[in-house]
């Protein structure tokens, strides 16, 4: 690969004019623009991305770090933090955490290390501290889906509590009180949260319910259906479910179909997120709607505005999750 | 954020054994070791990535173009690529080129600009003579899922027409000899051999079938449902459906659904990708497998090699899709 030192020499200049003509300096002449310009499409010479990032300390680059890219809800994120990158000529570099804080801690560290403008961050493994000290560290971090009570206007954040509290009422509205939930083993915020707004939901329609109507497993399909599994083992009085997630949900209903329970006719399921699969599976799945789009948008915005140390009058960002209707429901 | 100068400031050092001790030279001595660590720590100082790049014309930086990264197909390909990535202690740069030239041009640039070591590239609007100039110009790009003969050494790609040519057998193996073709509109070279294959298997065993049969479409769900839609409309007599992809597939069958015709003991129905969906529709999908994580992998190895200068034994990389049985076809 020519280097500039060769475009020099073609161009019978010296390096630093070679420099002036790249970085468009004004104090290049008409002349050694043509003659560096000629010579450096003849060579194939392209100016470096690395020599221009340790002029300006400044890469062009958003970092984002994600679970795991190959999950359509971080494709999803992913794309939409590149949308608003690609709007301000910036581009991605993308990193996998895997919800595990070594990987976390090594994909942010790298994303650091390359000198990333701005950084939308996923992480549920590191502690709030860890966070907290990569934000000092670099004015342009914002977490997403993540809610740490002294970075609170750099979070964006979804209600949980509040998403899942909407899909038990939901229910609760269509003459359900047998209603199970399937939650998540993981042990990450998100978890609990919607843990809470099921069981508050209960609470304020004078709903008591054992604690075997909760069953934890794994947040993917083959977690659903074990959880859904389990549930029916226990020979519970049961007319409705609200998952953790939509692939919970669809590994539920799988069960439901092995053992002729049909849906919605006689049990009722409810799904989170809307993600990819809510629309695929059968019955389609009524579920609660995870603004990962949007959120991420926003995300990537503030991102780049702190890391630009523009103003920002933001406080806590959290979003509301809505129900979005299909055909997993039906009136007891 | 701190300097190599504030470092040899602080640790009372040159900045020359700054950078000895950061690029681990033998040459450094210990106690400067133990004195320019401390100063780093103290500062929170970074050894710069762009910096370290420019030295070694390197950045340790696997770039990845591909069509949509929130498609999961593409978010299995980015994954396999960073996985191996990951193994040899590079990271990933994502570029989206959306199946439109000048996006794709736009983003490999980008990833050209940052020196990237290795480049996997699905690339599907660019010519044949744009890829194979930038192939000249990066010793370590890689083609997936495309086959361009002047490159055949260096593209993985996939035999589409096989896939479909087996899809088809399938369903004539099973007593089915009515057999529509939903295909996609784009116009790409997976389209083509797509219809091909599924002609050649008809071919193979003398199933004419008026050129009626084969609908196309948008190759998504929507498109599915519109070119199933066609194909009732038009009293076609119809017991089975080779579609282009999974989506397609899951369209067609919602229309199926919707019309009272059921999967499969009226209708039988073979996708192509074996996506994520595949397993989440009613009923579950038999399809074609393309082993689009392995060719990853595979093209990922193949770009770091090529980038280290390392002779390869390859000829052209063509995998062979693989039929995967499900619940949507029946015996006619």
């Amino acid at each position: 690969m020519a280097t500039i030192k060769d475009v020099a020499k073609e161009a019978g200049v010296s390096i630093a004019t070679v420099s002036r003509v790249i970085n468009k300096s004004p104090k290049a002449s008409k002349s050694s623009i043509e003659s560096v310009t000629q010579a450096m499409n003849k060579l194939g010479y392209r100016p470096n991305a690395a020599a221009k990032a340790l002029v300006s300390q400044s890469t062009n680059t958003v970092g984002v770090l994600v679970g795991d890219v190959s999950d359509p809800f971080f494709g999803t994120l992913v794309k939409a933090v590149d949308t608003v990158a690609h709007q301000h000529n910036k581009h991605i570099l993308v990193g996998n955490g895997y919800h595990n804080a070594e990987e976390e801690r090594r994909a942010i560290e790298l994303l650091i290390n390359n000198r990333c403008d701005a950084l939308v961050v996923h992480a549920k493994a590191l502690s709030d501290e860890e966070l907290i000290g990569y934000a000092k560290e670099v004015k342009g971090l914002v977490l997403i889906n993540r809610h740490i009570p002294q970075l609170a206007d750099r979070c964006i954040s979804l209600d949980n509590k509040k998403g899942a509290y909407l899909a038990t009422e939901y229910l609760i509205r269509h003459g359900h009180t047998k209603i199970a939930c399937i939650a998540s083993s993981h042990s990450i915020e998100d978890a609990e949260e919607r843990v809470e707004g099921y069981l508050a939901a209960l609470n304020d329609h004078d709903i008591k319910l054992p604690k075997s109507y909760i069953e934890y497993s794994e947040p993917n399909s083959d977690g659903g259906e074990v959880a859904m599994t389990n549930l029916l083992s226990k020979s519970l009085e049961l007319s409705a479910i609200v998952a953790y997630n939509d692939y919970m949900a669809a590994g539920a209903l799988s069960v439901l179909d092995e053992n002729g329970i049909q849906v919605p006719n006689q049990m009722s399921m409810l799904g989170f997120d809307d993600g990819l699969i809510a629309r695929y599976v059968h019955p389609r799945l009524t579920t609660i709607r995870y603004p990962i789009e949007m959120m991420a948008e926003r995300a990537a915005q503030l991102a780049l505005k702190l890391a630009k140390s523009e103003p920002s009058e933001e406080q806590a960002i959290i979003f509301s999750p809505t129900l979005v209707r299909r055909n997993s429901v039906e009136k007891r």
